[in-house]
């Protein structure tokens, strides 16, 4: 019955699915994992130690330190919109039995918005109490727009490719995914409008959708 | 048995459990390993090669490499420090059979705080040796002390949740594990007290439970 | 059977494979897996925030980013074109049963070429729109040129090596798999070429390979 | 009897090991795994691109590649030797069972050596041409004598801890192992006593090395 989801001579990815059934999206997980994983941990790289002129006095460099506070700000809310985002692609993929090509290169889209979140942050922290903090917030809500965007094509893909998910997935299931997805486009799209009326209500509601996804019942991106 | 552990309708993470329950807290781990090992690898950076300037002579290179010292001695600590911190982890989840909701927040943010390792790192060796030391050591143990409230945050989450835990989980491993766990916050937080009085004792304490950490009987982080 | 293609005393690998044949290509696997994603992800290292004084304006910090677009289109086109080698990777060790050292060394002279990436692409973000975009343009296409031969090494050691292929792996998928590499190595070298008198032409035909790449039915690198 | 081989209450792991049997070594694995393929993957970030002034002629530029050339032989000589080193634990790991609390210190310490890596290179290629490229070739077989000394006493210890090896190992494999790793410290040793003569001489030596793990009877490190 596979063989026949597969024509022969199709695009080596499923040709290759059709021969070696048992592997499924293993490889692609573990590649994602690995993007996640070091793009959420490069953010540390953007918080930078003080100039050597700043630890004269432990006055001093605690001033330095607390100057830092929009670098916190962006390591902290890009590490855990970031944490969501890699625990939304694991439950999406839970669902998922076979890989074809649509769905690599969604998924490849997705990590170009991942790798990337590292610029925005750093970005938005150096932008922050500066004359062009809204332009910081534009790009930061902006890159989490398109990453949205490419999270919700993931799971179109997905879920309309040729007998992609597991044949044990409940509507329910799929429902609830669906749902989850349906506010990260609008929640940036809104913070991005608000920032281009002031950066500071855009930031508020940045923050706010970081909030509600820890929330138990949420797990949008 | 699983089904009914799990309301339907519940954060999509349980209900996916329920029904690909194989793969449990793998890719959790997985993601996990990738911070750890990154984070870890990540503090070689902070070690930067003297400037052009020091390459004059073997001499004056080797005193430059020397100036390094707190670097070497920042690297040595905090790799071993989030290795052991790894293993710790590793040995936690040999004993979680499922990931829910606030599992998987409670180690996003034990993972927020080992991602941030390489930053107090780099100030602390920034600041030994001058007068703002005492910043260093305090904003280093400060960073333990969380990492450390986080894990046991993350062990009461696992022992706490509904059905979390393995059922041949023996009461010896959890108990082994608690104890274990002990002695983090309080050793952390006596560098972080010793460190307001004298930034010297701080990270006396800091090394001698690193060199505690590696004697066979104990685990803690 | 297996014991018989392995020579007693030979390199410890294929010693090895035949105690415990069971682990195969897999370790193999994650470790190409994590330089893939390490070096897709250290990509956007390479995109540096604007200077301090450029965040007095909306304005100025707009223009400043705009300034930057080399750097994001090396980051585009480096990162699909990693993301591409990573899903032939992987398509080709789907075949793959056992490892042997040659194909070892084969592996790690391909990733030789896929963590130096990052430096072509600086280089290339750098130049472009400077007097020496020609040798920025070159150096990029040449390195694709041996990340391709790279490439083919490796499928050819896969193919003639001893029984390294696993035995249900049909020759129409050989065929697609070695259909696919035949344009890697002639696309870059054209765009080599070109850029010898045209950087621009040879900027042209990097992007357009990454366009084919793109299409479902090719997958070379 | 698994049971028996371990104590009720000893360090964490063991008791562990006994209840969950089936997993081994493989998360130890993976987690040196992420190090070596980030350590590795860490090393393109020494090659500098030339400053803004280089790129004001194709001529000028290719003159600031070519002074580049010590970054290229570093990057060059540190990918392959950890490559190899990475075979060599792939190859150790292949043959243990079951991780107790020495072996994880031992390999913790040799992916200290491993995750250094990179300083000892850049210092290396910084040095070279200079005056000072004695202290350079030094620090970097230094690093390499003290990595293949951690090699023997994780390998000392997997043969003489409690029942790690798996039961299949034959002591083939093991005396295979045993003499590859016979080479590792007397030939850094080597170079870094030829360097105290003739830096050039013990960078002969440390390119000799790389050269003969690359033949195929060959997997020391």
């Amino acid at each position: 019955m596979e063989e026949r989801q597969t024509r022969a001579g199709q695009a080596s990815y499923s040709s290759a699915g059709a021969e070696s059934e048992g592997r499924g999206p293993e490889r692609l997980e573990a590649f994602s994992d690995g993007v996640f994983a070091i793009a959420i941990t490069l953010l540390v790289l953007e918080i930078r130690v003080p100039a050597a002129d700043r630890f004269v006095s432990p006055r001093v460099l605690l001033d330095a330190l607390g100057e830092l506070w929009p670098s916190y700000l962006g390591y902290l809310v890009s590490f855990v919109t970031i944490g969501i985002m890699w625990a939304n692609h694991h439950n999406l993929f839970r669902h998922v039995r076979r890989v074809d090509h649509s769905l690599l290169l969604a998924n490849l889209f997705l990590l170009l918005g991942v790798g990337f979140v590292p610029f925005p942050t750093a970005l938005l922290a150096a932008s922050i109490g500066e004359p062009s903090a809204q332009v910081g917030v534009l790009v930061y809500s902006g890159t989490f727009v398109a990453i949205a965007l490419a999270f919700n094509v993931l799971w179109y893909r997905a879920r309309k490719g040729g007998h992609l998910l597991r044949q044990d997935t409940s509507r329910a299931s799929i429902e609830a995914i669906t749902r989850s997805y349906r506010y990260g486009v609008p929640g940036y799209l809104l913070s991005f409008l608000l920032a281009l009326v002031n950066p500071t209500l855009g930031m508020v509601v940045i923050i706010a959708l970081v909030i509600v996804y820890l929330l138990p019942r949420s797990s949008g991106a």
